[in-house]
């Protein structure tokens, strides 16, 4: 039975991850950490779970919900309202481990049908009541939180399921609050993949990679998840808009992209139609580069996108730090393959990993590896086989679930990424990193995982004691300087994570106020009242 | 000098096209056209150009104007006036003939700058006078009319120049008003490519491409232009929203989506920041094929789409009535080659040509081609070399032109296009050609142009003789019968000509009231005095 705040924090099947012994090397090594600093056991979260904030729902409205949604679908137990305050940011897992939950929605409402939404939108567009859509909760921008209370609309209890596979047309129309790997099942089973497959795969949702504007890791070849929507249906308080299915049009601009990227402001989405792919993945190859640098993986990188050549599917450099850091934890550190790596001008410190996976035909897949390989030695590469991929590609969700035990140590560690074009890559690279390693005892992993012609993305992981007493204000600065130092330096605010609330401050500067106003008019227009995740998200109003 | 009607519904370089013999042979055959119908000279239009409705801007008003533009760029003579009150939809072009133009623009002005641009938006939404940006004039969707009168911007005479070039990004910044060869000529000499090659390339502009939302012949392997377009700088009378170059973005939706199909109802686009690709025509290889049938060879186009082999960048089926009329009038009926499909299976009035065209480095091309070829065998086509779509390539802009000359002789000729999924494809095609040919002495040629992975375009091409006495109201007959068949099968009002004036009526029934509703609420939001090419473009208000 959950009950308790570490419930809550830890990932969807609760499980308990431990701090693997490369990790932990590094941890001593490079952050100080001493074999009784490691046994710590920091802000654990172990109590059960209290809410003292009342539900400000009254309880004929409530009945109100339950006899539109069954009762069994409303829930104002303190469990549950704790579980939706909310998502995965860092801050939000501090506050959960302090016991701190000032502002939990006061139901959550699991709607059964989109007829059910639209009955829910009606009553909360008269009450005033705000609605917050949830997914997986996976937000790592403060995105689903609920400061105006209100309920948060479950959409992964029932609206989980395929309603449409079309073979001909290669698209599928699916409930929002199906799952990635129930959703990457079911296509396989039927000769499809989704093709998206972001971090936070195991504990998201269609609807939510689609709100958020999320990208997947092989989204260099699949693109990201607005490039593969073709029609939505969102139930707003201005009315249910449904949008066609057409592989492309001219019929005044596209709206269904207009919610993509507006994480539940406008309305709920409850259907999306998206292209799927044949699964053929006996077709992939992979491959994985040593560079001399970080300049030469990026310039070889470039070229590849540039030179007309096709597209790999998942395509990676990880820095200098972060490929030092990788070859400590994997145990490839001192072998006799690092030793050669070295000696051939591959060296620690400076040396870039780059992996590349490429889906398709037989022939596609093998032209498209083989060409990357002539484009990458040109820049002074190694050829270092597969299996480096192989090896990363089996840690591709897991990795983000590390994030809990170290924080049990007394580990903050957080990632932050921003898009670029090419001609800024480094620049932005370089400020990000001169930025977080002015902080004492800071590790700092970049890499870029999101590739297009014209630019790409940059992900910065960082790790640093916490301040301990003053961890949420600590990182509240830390964190400020960092977006700051991104903007300043031409970096967007975001290419996949989304904007929430936490970088909602950036908005204006970011895009400009007659961009924003344009933004605040779509949301007036489609939620008058400013019931939709109201509280700031994306900077809007209310 | 310039001084007819004639003058104006011509092309931008006055040529005086003919019907070339392969050509009037159809006529004669197909439409029945005796010699003496041919000989025929049918509403030329040669009279000189005089307008009746007098200037609707007072002179203290236009004195502002040019105090802003210069006197120079601001022209309120007869000529001026009557050349922007039409674009070449074909309705527009027997008006012309008719020497029939009851709403010109008021005046034309030609700004140097997007400040004085700025200047004339606010001057034009304090006083209510309606601006219609225009490009190439090439709509064929009534897109540049002026209802309202007011000014007609043009945006080629000045505002006609690449900013900057980006060769690390692979990206140019361009003015709106460049027209398309100087802008390709300009990028190949630099070593790229815009990839962007719509019907009318020699007489649009890189602003009408995107505010339209047009497709250019490659647009199977490039994109259409919103596919391709990062930025842009857009003056609306609520302000200058200038959108930042990102591969990609999360944070909210895309705003500068929403100009892209805005057809001037939201703004003056000024400046466009677009992907560019290398230009390597030399890598480029060809193919063409014959089938048996439409089926067989949609159903290849489609396995290509969706095989994972890569993408053509240009594709393209001619249906077997389009067929049949191409081996006619390039004077293939009849030849040794001709016979020797026949025996082969390949009829007559059920085969089918497919053009292929791929770019890319040697070994995608390559690659790409052989995939194409072996998919193509398996659905029974024949390959009959690289010449047949050379051919075609040859007459890629100029075919249009020949719809001058044929309504010289009194045939009405028009093209309408539309978006589908490939599910419904052929229902759609043999829908919008059972209508076409219950009109008698009809000719219909249908093409696939554009290709996706989920569907493709159809475009149709119909000659017939005009009901002379009766031209305007049979077209617009005939015309609304189409658009409601092609509607009512499910295709989309239009994949790249735009919706205009022409489609207008059905805007609401396609996408939906709160649709509707939605871009309305943006362009009052944007436009509130509702002055950005008023008069029920796209279907909005005023």
């Amino acid at each position: 039975m959950n009950s308790t705040y570490r419930d809550i924090f830890k990932w969807g099947d609760k499980r308990e991850e431990k701090v693997d012994k490369g990790t932990l090397k590094v941890v001593k090594e490079k952050l100080n950490f001493s074999d009784s600093d490691l046994a710590e056991r920091y802000l654990t979260g172990e109590m059960e779970v209290t809410i003292e904030k009342p539900v400000g729902i009254d309880k004929t409205l409530l009945e109100r919900f339950a006899s539109i949604v069954g009762a069994d679908n409303v829930k104002t137990d303190d469990y549950s309202r704790a579980s939706y305050a909310y998502g995965k940011f860092y801050a939000e897992l501090v506050n959960l481990r302090m016991e701190y939950i000032p502002s939990p929605p006061d139901a959550v409402i699991s709607p059964r049908t989109t007829e059910e939404i639209i009955e829910i939108v009606k009553l909360c567009n008269e009450y005033g009541i705000a609605i917050t859509p949830c997914g997986g909760l996976s937000s790592v921008t403060r995105g689903v939180e609920t400061p105006k209370g209100g309920i948060s609309l479950d959409l992964t209890a029932h609206l989980n399921k395929v309603i449409n596979l079309n073979t001909v047309n290669a698209t599928v129309t699916v409930q929002s609050g199906m799952f990635g790997p129930a959703f990457e099942n079911y296509l396989n089973s039927v000769g499809f993949t989704c093709g998206h497959f972001p971090q936070s795969f195991e504990y998201s949702t269609v609807g939510g990679w689609f709100a958020a504007k999320g990208a997947g890791q092989a989204s260099t070849g699949y693109g990201k998840i607005e490039h593969m929507v073709l029609a939505i249906k969102v139930v707003t308080p201005s009315g249910v808009i449904e949008t066609k299915c057409f592989p492309a049009s001219a019929q005044g601009w596209d709206l269904h992209l207009i919610f993509a990227g507006s994480e539940g402001t406008l309305g709920v989405i409850t259907e999306i139609t998206m292209k799927v792919r044949r699964y053929m993945p006996e077709n992939t190859q992979y491959a994985s580069f040593a560079f001399k640098n970080f300049e030469s993986a990026v310039n070889a990188m470039r070229t590849v996108m540039q030179s007309g050549v096709g597209l790999p599917h998942l395509f990676r450099i990880s820095d200098p730090e972060e490929t030092e850091i990788a070859f400590k934890t994997k145990g490839f550190d001192g072998t006799f393959a690092d030793w050669f790596l070295r000696i051939m001008g591959y060296k620690s410190g400076s040396r870039c990993l780059m992996f590349m996976g490429v889906d398709g035909s037989k022939a596609y897949a093998k032209q498209v590896k083989k060409s990357v390989k002539a484009i990458c030695r040109k820049n002074g590469s190694f050829f270092i086989g597969a299996s480096p991929t192989l090896k990363w590609l089996e840690q591709r969700y897991s990795s983000a679930y590390l994030r809990d035990p170290l924080m049990d140590i007394g580990i903050m560690t957080d990632t932050i990424e921003t898009a670029v074009m090419w001609d800024n890559l480094v620049n932005v690279w370089n400020s990000a990193r001169n930025y977080l390693k002015h902080r004492p005892k800071t590790v700092v992993m970049s890499h870029i995982s999101h590739v297009y012609e014209n630019g790409a993305n940059l992900y910065f992981t960082f790790l640093s004691p916490m301040e301990k007493g003053n961890e949420l204000n600590d990182y509240a600065q830390f964190h400020k300087g960092l977006v700051d130092t991104i903007n300043a330096s031409g970096g967007s605010l975001s290419h996949h994570h989304g904007v929430g609330r936490s970088l909602a401050p950036w908005m204006e500067t970011q895009l400009g106020v007659y961009s924003l106003n344009l933004m605040q008019a779509i949301k007036n227009h489609l939620d008058p009242k400013g019931i939709m995740n109201p509280g700031d998200t994306l900077g809007l109003k209310p």
